[in-house]
């Protein structure tokens, strides 16, 4: 019998009007003969109230007691579901984190699953035709048996790691669009949804700004090979649309050179100025930045012209930029520049395929395409997949909508 | 070191300010010297939402999944509690009922707690000195693994079931009130706190309409010898006032005959008139009415003129009335009545007192007070230690006010 885990997130929730809706969802998935698990998140809003409660009670809160007072939103959603499941006559019965369990590790607040013993769940399928309605976001600690969330956004990653540990034939997510597009649909109006993308495709779209999947549910899709379907929770649940689908290259018959354009804003450039040309100045640069757990994506260095100083850019992510900016203005002496730079007006626009590996001079056509519109690129970086420039904030519509006529990907 | 429980029920904890007052009577508890058990409600308010959106999600819900929805009320006031004592330089850790254990039978919502493992929580008194802040309410069921609920009020045997496991030397329940009175000082102006009432005392107090304990917490009070003290949460930490101690009678130096007057409005009365004077009929009238879990209090016969029918009058508990009407009168030819009367507005007014034991007389002279103003009595029920009339509703206040000067409890 084909196996099914489907998730929905905090708007399709959101009310027990909502609930009733995602139970039609599933229930015609188990009319149409699957067994099926869902993941729910918590109502939407529910978390952020139970956020503030924990910020109010203490500025600086024990991570295990917030997990503790955070799960319990999932866990009423759970329940609620169960019970109209029920209601519409279909076997169904919620599971904890705890209950199944969902062993993760003990970074409460942002936990990594480590284990999951889908035997419970499977008997259910098995003995009762039990639907599985299974609080995401959630798990518990093995040796201390204390409560975990996985950070924000964790359900999805909980979806996927529950499809892979019931060897689920799909994993569907159900969101408030209706697929991943070939970019961002408010900023290019000729966007397109995908039909198929490609794991790898799809991690750089996630991990370059796409907001639709979090980036350590696909890592978690890719490593085991979970076919996870995009598609809109707000469908007529007796007539669902078509979404996209994120599976293996090979499953893509007509695979595109590139795939999509992704953007993100939160990036924070930084420019050091008059950096002494020596061994071991990049490692007195980065190395106090690593330490703070700060990122460094791209980096140029730029020989100047008297070839004994030189000046690096590099950029951070905008959350970042202060602490950054401050680490680096204390090791001033130490590193050795003459002053620093910062911008935080820039945007980072990539373009991502896995037909690039395959194809020469795809970066350079959009370089001379950015330059034709008069756009300044400030950095680049490439990788076999992508490629992303770096560039003046103002011009990012411009940008996206260049390099997404450019690779053929507007729709006719 | 001595041991202590504390509860702090739903409006004591309505708020996170709030809570950070409970937290304060905690350090007092611990500052002092005590290990610290506290255990918590929802916050005011929550349940209902709760409970409501399980009726909203199907008006026959499934009690196990209703009990998952539920008890997650508690856990975020757990979790909440544990972070602020932490903010105050209080260890502190939240326990659900799955984690501590507390294995209760599989009643979903109105679950019997069977057996409490305090081993985790006493090495956190031993090893951190680490107070458990315990979710009330809830347990969870041995076999299936499965969240279970006590039913409303839970929380107060939750506390005395866990001060028993603990051996805690008192429990502690802060309530809105700041202990038990002489009877219900909204109706009687001179009602007294009383510094010390004897279990059974209490047990009928809460069984007749008292409304300051759970009846269930009181009777695991009295079978575990658990030294229960009633108190307000809205005293100043600091500074707090003196509660009611529900102790053994030999506790109590100056026993009162009579120590309290209960009423109850949860009161129908019902009477079949002409009932044939036969063997077996009894049986033929209140067997139906056990097998439909409707509980019969008073009783009474009286022989009519002919000698040959009788009238039966008996109280059920109002909720029941309509149902237990149907009943008898689906029934009526096989009982043999001539008629049922019926009456909604009476109530049981009670005395209470150890007392009674050794003084005869008690209950007599309390007849006599009503009739001389002017009040029927309409049955009469007694046991060793208290006697209930029932009387018009109109009287309520008049008979409760008689009895409470009779018996000497006016605050002088």
């Amino acid at each position: 019998m084909p196996r099914l885990v489907m998730k929905f997130g905090g708007t399709s929730v959101a009310t027990v009007e909502r609930i009733r809706n995602v139970a039609r969802h599933v229930k015609r998935e188990v009319d149409a003969g699957h067994e099926v698990a869902v993941v729910v998140s918590a109502m939407a809003g529910k978390t952020n109230e139970l956020v503030a409660w924990c910020k109010e009670a203490a500025p600086l809160y024990d991570p295990r007691e917030y997990d503790v007072v955070v799960a319990s939103g999932e866990q009423v959603t759970s329940g609620l579901l169960a019970i109209v499941l029920q209601e519409m006559g279909v076997p169904a019965r919620s599971w904890q984190g705890w209950q199944i369990p969902i062993y993760t590790s003990d970074a409460h607040g942002a936990a990594r699953i480590a284990e999951i013993d889908g035997s419970g769940i499977l008997r259910g399928f098995a003995e009762r035709r039990e639907v599985a309605v299974v609080s995401g976001f959630q798990g518990v600690h093995k040796e201390t048996g204390r409560i975990t969330t996985l950070g924000r956004g964790g359900s999805d990653t909980s979806a996927v790691a529950l499809a892979a540990a019931l060897k689920a034939d799909r994993c569907d997510i159900y969101t408030d669009v209706d697929g991943v597009y070939t970019t961002d649909p408010r900023i290019v109006k000729t966007a397109r949804r995908l039909d198929r993308i490609a794991f790898e495709e799809m991690l750089e779209m996630a991990s370059l700004g796409a907001k639709v999947l979090q980036v350590r549910s696909v890592e978690l899709a890719m490593c085991h090979g979970v076919r996870t379907y995009v598609r809109s929770s707000f469908d007529d649940p007796s007539d669902p649309k078509e979404g996209t689908l994120i599976c293996d290259e090979e499953e893509i018959v007509e695979q595109q050179v590139v795939t999509g354009i992704a953007y993100s804003k939160d990036e924070a450039q930084i420019t050091l100025r008059n950096v002494a040309d020596k061994p071991g100045v990049a490692a007195a640069i980065f190395m106090p930045l690593a330490e703070a757990n700060i990122n460094v994506d791209m980096i140029i260095q730029v020989v100047s012209d008297d070839s004994v100083t030189t000046d690096i850019t590099f950029t951070v992510p905008a959350a970042e930029f202060e602490r950054a900016r401050k680490i680096l203005e204390d090791q001033q002496k130490a590193i050795g520049f003459s002053s620093l730079q910062g911008a935080t007006d820039v945007v980072k626009v990539s373009a991502i395929g896995v037909g690039m590996r395959s194809h020469a001079g795809v970066a350079a056509k959009a370089f001379r395409a950015l330059a034709d519109r008069g756009i300044n690129i400030r950095a680049i970086t490439t990788s076999e997949i992508k490629f992303s420039v770096l560039i003046d904030a103002a011009y990012t519509e411009l940008a996206v909508r260049t390099l997404h006529s450019l690779y053929g990907l507007d729709r006719i």
